[in-house]
């Protein structure tokens, strides 16, 4: 009997739509019918900008959490607040939650990273609910599905290995959370680095702060995944991602490591934190 | 007769016009004529976004400040680039650079915060030459003259208090230098902030930032300056500049003091680093 997968949705974040959730199930369903999902109904909350008030995305996230009949907790969207949930859910979290595995990014990588820097060793950077609306998007929601049931290995970003320890970020959420208690160490580890909506002077900023940050310049090298939907800067800029990265590597003796098959896009593949488990 | 005070003008981020440098300077003989401005060719080079290249505005930046016959370092422009000098600049400044003044804001923050964490006395965050072509410029250009010739007293943001060290900072700004070297000491510092063209939700997640910052809670209080220019946030974020810093200061047991006069606009009043030194 196949065993079954039980994943729990939360919204740290912005507001999932309904008819959004209903999409993934189904498709769930037909492709992944070991997997349960349970759609929290803190989803479909909305209170300004955000899935609900600061204390029902705690709760939510909390309540699924802590519940050990879950065995992941899927961050349904990013858009932006979970800095706003992070100080204050992270303490309570029980032995419970230390079991799971924790898959999103962009703004969930605030999470992401609270968790890792508190020894969580399930976390994983890739594709959540939303991406469903995407072009292409059941791919990426199927990637996710069938690494949260079987931790497949293809779903992961090809340069993935076990012998190296490995994050993924959205770049300015990184920076955002640099010298605050969830900035996790990332001593030895490939950090892979994706933007979607940034200036390039922006990326440029971003990326002198990461790599100025002394803990950062302990990491194994930089991989840089996809920067997407960047606005004309004026005047040009100049240099394009990869020259910028490159700049910043040299600039503080971070090892530039190649591009990397992540970003806010339907083939963003599956960065495990930390050294992977595979299947 | 009149001291006259010599103020170099580099431009360490974006490029100066010559028409602005020359209405500056037209200004000041007008109004300031103790004053002699020195405008670096280096303010009007061009390469992609910035004055000229990263060694360009580096060698420029020494050139003035580790000039004796200057009295003040006063950056053209801000835009983006200072910290593309910072890092390489600062540990080359000499025993004559710590003598000056420094004046400047925006992207000049990046330098004004590692002087300043350098143990540079001169530092103050106020008007620069380019606010000359803003409505109203001229004053702004004025203030900036009277503050580097005379300390002038009414220059100051009106809650700068001789008892009371303070420092002033574009929000964004700061938080891109948290955990860098260039990170100062702002323990019992009224720390006063501003924002020009963010979205609400960026202000919110930038304030999460500095004010998650351990050595940042060690600040005496946090001032708002204007917010101005600000996108409209799709939903509507639902709380206002100072219902969003109350929210982190509030979080954070860091005083909210209320608000100040500076922002990115003519009326920008000067924010001298530390204790100020009064005419």
């Amino acid at each position: 009997m196949m065993r079954r997968v039980r994943v729990g949705i939360v919204a740290p974040g912005s507001r999932l739509e309904p008819s959004t959730a209903q999409r993934v199930t189904a498709l769930a369903a037909e492709r992944h019918p070991e997997v349960e999902l349970t759609f929290h109904p803190q989803c479909h909350l909305s209170s300004g900008h955000f899935a609900g008030a600061d204390a029902a995305r705690i709760a939510a996230f909390l309540e699924i959490a802590n519940d050990a009949s879950f065995d992941a907790v899927w961050f349904g969207r990013g858009g932006y607040g979970s800095c706003r949930v992070a100080e204050a859910a992270l303490p309570k979290l029980k032995d419970a939650a230390r079991k799971k595995t924790y898959l999103g990014y962009s703004d969930a990588g605030v999470l992401l990273a609270g968790l890792y820097a508190n020894g969580f060793e399930g976390v994983a950077h890739g594709p959540m609910p939303a991406d469903i609306t995407r072009d292409g998007g059941d791919a990426a929601v199927a990637r996710a599905l069938a690494y949260l049931s079987q931790r497949a290995a293809d779903a992961l970003e090809p340069s993935i290995a076990p012998s190296r320890k490995a994050v993924a970020f959205n770049m300015i959420i990184l920076s955002q959370l640099i010298g605050t208690p969830l900035q996790p160490d990332l001593t030895d580890h490939v950090l892979v680095l994706e933007e979607v909506s940034e200036y390039m002077y922006r990326i440029d900023r971003t990326l002198f702060h990461i790599t100025s940050n002394p803990a950062m310049r302990r990491v194994a090298g930089i991989r840089l995944g996809r920067c997407s939907a960047i606005p004309a800067n004026e005047p040009d800029f100049g240099q394009t991602e990869v020259e910028i990265v490159e700049h910043w590597c040299s600039m503080s003796g971070i090892p530039y490591l190649g591009r990397a098959d992540i970003g806010h896009d339907a083939a963003n593949k599956i960065v495990p934190f930390g050294a992977p488990r595979f299947a």
